[in-house]
């Protein structure tokens, strides 16, 4: 029994080493993968042909092997079997995606809808609505979905699946998770630290070094990025920039404080009641002097918001994501600026300001990204899901 | 010769894994360090006789060798000749101690100095000077001191071993580990980090859970300790809490910025010219108005900052250290109003505020303490070090 159980989790520790040797490294002979993970090449083999059976990796072409420069078979990841699913909950869209394990987004949809004027139960009819056409969708292209992730705008509870507060949305405990209902795994998360996840896997990546994304929407959250993870705090609430102080004696905020980030730079304080993001960028190119006020100011705030944080936090890079993207021409140089006045003096290098290369979808492909990332770093408990 | 190099390498990785254990476990028997490791009994024996042939180690007592019972021969490690010298300067005082190997302070010695009014070349004599006192005191209680860190009041470039600007100092691109020619291996580190490093080591430590450690000077510094580990950020230079922004508008900061938390809580903000922090502390206990009305302040302003450092870090914990210790019954008041104001709503918990209990030491004991993990994370390199 006891040797059983050790076997297994030997099996289960070696297919891991395989499959994120593949992950990492792209196309490799088995030869060359006994090489990588210091594995027999029996051991290898057989590994491979279980991760082939479930669909996981799939042998494409021939590659050279390494040391010898001999041709072999390749075996890489195989995105045609298992997939994520991402979903997003935001105060005024919805947006679901499927990511295959190879890490191509397969289907990806959203809806503009105000989540305010709805109750927590109605918000969540709605998304099993459009997650359940989405896996029927997915299901149709061949995909076994493993798993899924809620991003949340506000800090959530990952033991519980429960969003604590989302002030935007005026939700308090609301357990996300357990309401949806959905036939596979679901956890929930916060969209600014998935929007970070997002611009790691789907954006720009490594070539930022340690970034901090900052998610602009009706709120502002931000998630650090250290060493190619999340940097998620003692309890998962790391990274609420839309709560960092730009003047304490500030307009109130839903959140208790007053003169937070949120006040200045979120973007109900950027757009008149009623106005599209659309109508507002329509505004700034045009040269509408009310709107280009509206933007420095915002800019300025998000200066001095970022300037403590990269005094706290030290990222090499700051990402500006969500409604900052489209906003980015007009938002970035003040921000810099501001960056450039209080961080000037003291650091060696102030840290560049760049636009996302994802967008508004970055939080719901973050979540299907991070579903994958555990099937990679576990692929044993997925071959022995029930569902599988 | 490749033989022989991995050897060396496998004896070096053991080495550490033998010490790292005695380290985290306290006195074990040979058998239970076999067991705690994996190593074999043999290896175990060999690797205990170098560490006690290196006095790294030594036999004391008996105790249960764990799953037999029976009484063994005890190995705990040895304090009575490896220490690490730990060295700070600050604005108005320079610190030197010796702590063993099992870290037990051994010496501690500080000036009260105006380091503002001196060169940095003035500065860095006086510091050699004690160093040198320090350590021939060390060499006469047998000690032999393997290396020695300097806690420094400003962002560190660890890589050169300058000091990149600490502008309480009016220092700019000081070369301070060369220049102060000691005859051992000399780093230096941001005295904010060490002093979290001091209060996990030789203060509250593991009870406080992940925690920000405020070191209030004339400047204001903070580190964050997670999983028991500094979070340094990209460069090092995360933690400069004390130019985390109060208000934007506030008054000018010789960091080139504008209402940093130093213009409001840093010493020179709460001391009249020429006072001594004990006649301030004096003026609190006789309940004198204007001292009381400049802790408020200085509290709120605290307050402010860690409202933002907790939303953007998420500790479980934050201690005041430095002068804000003596002044933590007047100051940690307004600072914990002001925190649960601006983040009760938002998390189901906010932070405790607690008093350093290693207090103006912390940095130095922090610098000795980060040489010893050095030693412990590799014997190997000390025991072959060219002093030894």
């Amino acid at each position: 029994m006891t040797h059983a159980v050790r076997h297994d989790a030997m099996r289960a520790g070696n297919l891991a080493v395989v499959l994120g040797a593949l992950d990492r490294r792209g196309p490799l002979t088995r030869a060359a993968l006994a090489e990588a993970t210091g594995l027999s090449k029996t051991t290898v083999s057989k590994l491979v042909a279980d991760l082939i059976d479930a669909g996981m990796a799939v042998e494409s072409g021939t590659v050279g092997d390494g040391e010898r420069g001999r041709p072999g078979v390749a075996v890489r990841l195989s995105g045609h079997r298992v997939a994520a699913l991402g979903l997003e909950i935001n105060v005024d869209y919805l947006a679901a995606c499927v990511v295959d394990l190879s890490r191509t987004v397969r289907l990806l949809r959203a809806q503009a809808v105000d989540n305010r004027a709805a109750s927590p139960e109605d918000v969540i009819v709605r998304l099993r609505a459009l997650a359940t056409s989405v896996l029927a969708e997915a299901a149709g292209l061949g995909l076994s979905v493993a798993g899924g992730i809620v991003a949340l705008p506000g800090p959530v509870d990952r033991s519980t699946g429960n969003v604590h507060r989302a002030p935007n949305l005026g939700w308090r405990d609301v357990a996300v998770a357990g309401a949806l209902g959905l036939p596979l795994p679901v956890l929930v998360e916060n969209e600014a630290n998935l929007a970070a996840l997002g611009e790691l896997w789907f954006g720009s990546g490594a070539a930022l070094g340690d970034f901090l994304h900052v998610s602009g929407e009706i709120g502002i959250g931000a998630g650090l990025v250290v060493d190619g993870a999340l940097f998620r705090g003692a309890h998962g609430y790391a990274g609420e920039l839309g709560h960092v102080v730009v003047a304490p004696d500030g307009p109130e905020c839903r959140c208790g404080g007053s003169g937070c980030l949120e006040r200045y730079a979120g973007q109900d304080a950027l757009l008149p009641p009623g106005e599209e993001m659309s109508a507002l960028v329509a505004r700034l190119r045009a040269g509408d002097r009310d709107a280009l006020a509206a933007c420095g100011r915002a800019g300025t705030a998000l200066g001095v918001a970022l300037s403590s944080a990269v005094n706290l936090l030290d990222p090499d890079t700051i990402v500006l994501g969500g409604i900052f993207a489209p906003l980015f021409p007009w938002v970035s140089g003040p921000a810099e600026e501001t960056l450039h006045q209080r961080l000037g003096q003291m650091r060696a290098r102030v840290p560049a300001v760049v636009v996302s290369q994802v967008g508004a979808d970055a939080a719901a492909l973050g979540a299907a990204g991070q579903v994958l990332q555990r099937i990679i770093a576990d692929p044993g408990a997925y071959l022995l899901a029930p569902h599988h």
